[in-house]
């Protein structure tokens, strides 16, 4: 007995998605086909749209459909101040303390060298590139609490204070071991008054 | 500050999949974007695909690309058995079996008065039209043995004994309130050989 090819191919494809095991990618595919046939539809065209028009934000490195981002575009903006993230969710979650309001770079990951993830991988030639513009005077460090986290943020670190700059990192009002994007933005904004210099 | 509009577009796209919260429909776009845009981009077709080509076997209402299905279409089952099934999964499980060897009408879904599902959300006409064909002699019941699947069983019993069929259902070899799916083969195949008239 054989399922339908393109149901097959449906269902092998949905494992592409993080977390998304055999079981539930068959069952997510019976789903579609059986309930919702206009989700997969609007699924597969949100999928060939996001794929063709997102980039990275030549200034931040974050996701965006124009070269420079809204964000980096803003002229409301302190210029002299860079915050360093590992991911656009982290971004959001920074913005929603109101109490920044420099300039950020988004990482799109952390250093791991048990899952070969070097310098290169987290764009740090462009994190340098930006951060010694001349006109970013400091580099806050909002890299997570874990240990991956930390070693990040201790490598950017002595590297931008080698070329001169400021570096300083969020205060430990984010519990250790913590990943941002699951604390309160309470706590956040606390370590974003505290944070110290590296 | 916006995140990209085709990149909330996929996220909120991806919500239409069972299971899917917003937390884990924003880590499965960024995980897309970030490491496996070629993964978008089949997953998209695929669905495209298979919301285009996927549709129901007159015969057994199972998804198929073609008219009739290749189980229906397979010359050398008993025409003379008709199992009835939930779902193609539960269909799957039952030939993993080997020991069965009729035709299947597959219901996708049961009853379920309490969220809506009655009669003609089953194919419950269908599934009569299929079993007075004349060839049919016996009506095998494999809904699961959970509330919605007994009471189910014992709707399509009562209507297809009504019009002189011979009626069975899987024995109790099935633990109650057990989900076919997730049950060895060894106990569906003994509950297979001690189906019981109702
Ligand atoms: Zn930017
Ligand atoms: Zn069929």
């Amino acid at each position: 007995m054989k399922t339908p090819s393109s149901l097959d191919f449906l269902t092998e494809s949905l494992r592409r998605l993080p977390g998304v095991g055999p079981k539930s990618a068959q069952r997510m595919a019976f789903h579609l086909m059986q309930h919702d046939r206009e989700g997969a539809l609007q699924l597969g065209r949100a999928l060939s749209q996001a794929a063709e028009r997102v980039r990275h934000c030549a200034m931040c490195n974050t996701f965006t459909e124009r070269e420079i981002c809204e964000v980096c575009l803003d002229g409301e903006r302190n210029p002299e101040l860079l915050c360093v993230v590992e991911t656009p969710g982290d971004q959001l979650m920074i913005e929603q303390t109101l109490t920044y309001k420099g300039l950020y770079f988004v990482l799109m990951g952390r250093l791991s060298p048990l899952d070969g993830i070097g310098p290169r991988d987290i764009h740090l030639e462009k994190l340098i590139t930006r951060a010694t513009d001349g006109v970013v005077k400091e580099v806050v460090l909002a890299t997570n609490f874990t240990n991956e986290g930390e070693a990040t943020a201790h490598y950017i670190s002595e590297t931008l204070k080698a070329r001169g700059l400021k570096v300083s990192r969020l205060a430990r009002g984010v519990p250790v071991g913590g990943e941002l994007e699951y604390v309160d933005a309470g706590t956040i904004a606390r370590a974003m008054l505290d944070r110290r210099t590296t």
